[in-house]
């Protein structure tokens, strides 16, 4: 399902990982790191039990207006000021001075950051761990389907479409198990106060409560977690960025090895073009990679933003906000295209067979190696299964 | 004015520019050139006048729903393919088959980046000019008003203010000038058919209607005028954040040379923080840091989008209209909040002498040359009101 | 020729634009900046003439020690300071105060980026300049010759060969124009002392000597002027890398219309594989693309590094001596190859006829439209020449 | 030490890892590779025991003439089938045959690059882990040292030096953690054969001998391995710019909370101004800084450089030499710099607590927490070097 994010959404928002990273999901992460604080602030007996439950009760995300609180961003370079003083006109009077308490602007979006970014993992994770599954079904059904291998664009020696596949499962099994340990160990909460010395027995509470690490010291400054997630998304973005390519490839009619296949909708064929009745474009592959050669820059971007003053930069931190909601947006779209690429992918062997013995090593034996490292990539990939990310 | 343009748009979408790059205007712009082209088709007698007529009455944004045509896009790579079929059906039965005579999908979205480029250069421009005489207006005030030149963050010898709000502003007029050659000269219609072999008659036409450029041939492989486009964004935006730097390590308290000044309104005190009630924030500089960070970062994916297969990129091109209406949106908001920043500056002559006086080189005399470049600046800059860009 | 620039020279480093970057080029240009200034000092009667010729005399890059400087240079975050020094020490005791007078470190570092760049941008355009008339050539030899376009890597409608190349023919022509206007506009003079205040006349003087711009200030803090021609290299970079990879994908057994030509020693067979005796590798294509896939980082850089603290930048500024050297030869090969590529390309052009008879519009008729589009890029490219950029 | 890397080498390539990734480094790591091979091949009794013998004696990078591998690898696009045939020439007419035995020039190649990578790691991770303790040092020394906190580069309120310290201990140790993780596990023996179809107990025997990982499959068109290493680069270089922006900021005149320390050589002062006499320039956070702005672009090449077509690249491959270079001498040489910079930064207690005691919130207390987020800092280490990554 595509979300409706918009005129090029179909092409850069597609699956379920853009809604988690919207403004409105956004805006409920905020609201989640305060109502864990309030509930954390009551457990550590700062604030009364009363007043955390009604600040959490008042944190949802329809209550609050997203385009007065991004109006009003303007004052602060940042809407959490706004938001929290909509917050506490939102509670009774007792309750209002229990709100936000102890805290900065920036524990509130550092961890609605982490909490978005945990969130939009899950499908991510998911549709890489389908998508992978695809690769392997491909490695095991043409383990022996001989193709002609090519390097540098140009026909070389033979190798198998199972040996191909091969490879795309492991760099699929190896970017999502990375990126699964670092939702698992990297992304942690913030609750370090203002100038990130709050005493850490709040933020344990807060990270518990939220399924997020509990920091050794509060990173406000030190901006390694995030900038290691995004070298684990754009590296995953590299693998499929490669898998589209060979697709586009192998799907020139000159190739035509592979071709989409997969809409099943015949009011919405895929590929279609109206100008040109035979074609059928690689409309997959193509999406893939429209979001994939926009990740590199984003990584670049993020990992400049490390480069903080003091306490809290001027300028870096607030790059990072826009720069990692488009991060995992197109990371979360490039996966679920991948995964309907692989599921779908229509793989011509007989024509891998024509092409092959129509190249000048045609004659040439399958190397004996292929079928033995398919079949290593499989085995790998079960037990990958067997003991998940 | 601040765009309602979401949780993060006081920070990233500030002044007009933003609006001019939204969904909404992008299909408008789309419109336009199906309009272009459909008026430009009947010049050249290759459509009736009035099928002519109908189809530029139908181009208007609002009779199409953004969401769905974005999920169509999902099918062709593109929401033009969509749109076209909604526009067919927008109009009678005669004339349905006038609409995009001769064109293919890049012919629209091509074009319309460039109306939309066109379009958001206009508030860019103009709040670009404006910070640049708010830059004058700084120099010419400050012309002989001593302070501490400062180098690798160390103190130096003196300079004047005056003479660093030349700098700043040489720095504006010459972008401004450069962007502004560029909208005359580089943004150009794209209406070469299918594989870019239309013959240019229609292309004239369209190209004059919108008061874009007549490309000598059709560009749809050959990406130089976004990127030419991307490299003068991304100019301006260096010299931007040059300003802001500026700014938040003069108002640093222990520095004290500069503030923000300029929040008229009560309800909206602009930099102050909720924890801190002393604190005045320099949010304008920091926003426009925020903004000026993620660019470098898009620019080289438009550049890197250059590398474009044959007669339409498989990938390349399709990642251009996520990067370049970023581009042109966090432009346009630096350049907004530099406007801002710039208009309203508050100068601290007395403490720039007392942080002269203190240095270890306070004796130092004031260099002869410093007045001199500052006239310079000022002369090149009513050279270029004289004669505009 | 390959400059001997190293084991990846060959690919790096083609042409005579890296030999114009070179450690070598660096000092001598840092040495013609300190002659320059020197002979402009005293024609303001600011040292004797007789000190200025002795200077001069002495600035030979083969009298200075590259290594020693190197190592020095860590102690200034410079090699300027130590230059200065040995530069000092090399002429007589009663000229020993006129070297480097009222200058800065920036002063010298600067004009001597602003001369290589200079320099290296002879055998650049010249590059681009016959790498334009070669496509221009293969356009007019191919202005009726079909062959099937191709949009998202599918076949679709017909062309012709020649119209292809008249699109990189249009792309190369407005890219070195642009760098031409660069060149012979942009890169200015640096001169204006520790804190940029130093009055203009030396500058002017010194920009006369050397044949660069005279800026209005100094520009040490305003970092435009590079960044500008960071963009012109990388717009230049982005069209030869749409050319290689044409030709890479033209190149395909399975295509088959172009191929490499031109190695005329048999010692060299360019593009032979040791494992593969029948493959013919596009090593110009391949080593082309490994220089433009660099540079859209480099541009990031360099656009970054516009962010600039007061007088003279912490980081910013020394971060740009290596990227404008990769830059400038980075581009610099890939245009030299480029030139190479197309001079000597082999077009197949019964091939393209078999691959368009083969098509699924194969019967398509060529469109009208190519061969004026053909002409007036011929038109446009001769005008050029007339009146040379 | 500083290598004798070039004019800018003293910035740009100081500390031991530059050296591991020279030119002659990066020959000696193909020879290593091609050795390893040849013994690979003995045990698994492919080729004599003997040839193996000479062909590994062979194997020294002094006996080769790397300008002129660095010219001929512009027939190939690689360095390494000329390396081939030199290595073929320098072993006698028996041992010939044996030499490159199944193997490709993207095994040499990939091999080598690994091998430089682990390689220049040594010394990387050795400073990173000295630069850790020194943060520690100071953690601990200013435990209790008050300081005011700055946010968005205002004065906020008080915590302590060793607050500061122990935020970047976290970053340095979780930053080394990881390169070692990436190290030991991701650097990985490349041995495929010319379309990465050789059964795997080649690549088995060499990952032994070279202490590399042992791949599932062949890499090389799933460039996963290198992306992760620049991943990591990138994240540790975030790291130390943060360290060196507090520096740079701390060591204003106007703050003057710390400064460089160190030098003990009275002919090479560190950081004095030939022009200033009072300068003090924080030239350790300077050069640091010009390492660690360059590399996000380097990061985003690389990662670009995975989309991969079929069994090996076409450009994008071949750019991964130059840039990997550059990553890993840039990250080496910022990380000995900030281990100098650390080990001997001097910090002003009395200063921090006057600037304090005048700051707006100079009276508030030092917050409870600061300590005990010290003593976890403290403590992680120690657990980190108990048990060393």
């Amino acid at each position: 399902m595509t979300s409706d994010l918009g005129l090029f959404g179909g092409i850069y928002a597609r699956g379920a990982a853009a809604a988690e990273v919207s403004d409105r999901a956004w805006l409920q992460a905020m609201l989640d790191a305060e109502a864990a604080l309030a509930r954390a602030c009551a457990a550590e007996e700062l604030i009364p039990g009363l007043a955390a439950d009604e600040i959490a009760a008042a944190c949802r995300a329809e209550r609050f207006d997203i385009a007065a609180l991004g109006r009003d961003g303007a004052d602060s370079a940042t809407p959490v000021v706004a938001l929290v003083k909509a917050l506490r006109a939102a509670v009774s009077e007792p309750a209002r001075e229990h709100v936000h308490l102890g805290a900065t602007s920036q524990d509130i979006a550092d961890t609605a950051l982490m909490l978005i970014a945990h969130r939009a993992l899950g499908p991510i994770l998911q549709d890489a761990g389908a998508a992978a599954d695809a690769a392997a079904a491909l490695a095991q059904a043409h383990r022996d389907t001989p193709m002609i291998g090519r390097t540098l664009l140009q026909q070389a020696l033979p190798i198998t479409f199972g040996l191909r596949a091969a490879g795309w499962l492991t760099g699929l099994d190896a970017a999502r198990r990375r990126l699964a340990e670092v939702r698992d160990g990297e992304l942690a909460v913030q609750m370090g106060g203002p100038v990130g010395a709050r005493a850490p027995a709040v933020a344990s509470r807060v990270a518990a409560e939220l399924g997020l690490a509990d920091p050794v010291v509060p990173w406000q400054g030190i901006r390694l977690r995030p900038a290691t997630l995004a070298g684990a998304l754009g590296a995953l973005d590299g693998v499929l960025a490669k898998i589209a390519r060979d697709v586009t490839l192998l799907a020139q009619q000159e190739v035509a090895e592979v071709s989409e296949g997969g809409d099943t909708d015949p009011a919405h064929p895929r590929g279609g073009s109206s100008a040109m009745a035979h074609k059928r474009n690689p409309v997959g592959a193509v999406s893939i990679l429209a979001c994939t050669k926009r990740t590199p820059g984003l990584v670049a971007t993020a990992l400049a933003a490390m480069e903080a003053e003091h306490e809290r930069a001027a300028g870096a931190w607030q790059s990072e906000w826009g720069t990692y909601t488009d991060l995992l947006a197109l990371t979360g779209s490039a996966t679920a295209w991948t995964r309907e690429l692989l599921e779908n992918l229509d793989v011509d062997g007989e024509r891998m067979r024509a092409n092959l013995a129509a190249a000048p090593t045609g004659e040439e034996p399958i190397p004996a190696g292929a079928g033995e490292l398919v079949d290593r990539a499989l085995h790998a990939h079960r037990a990958l299964h067997a003991h998940p990310a």
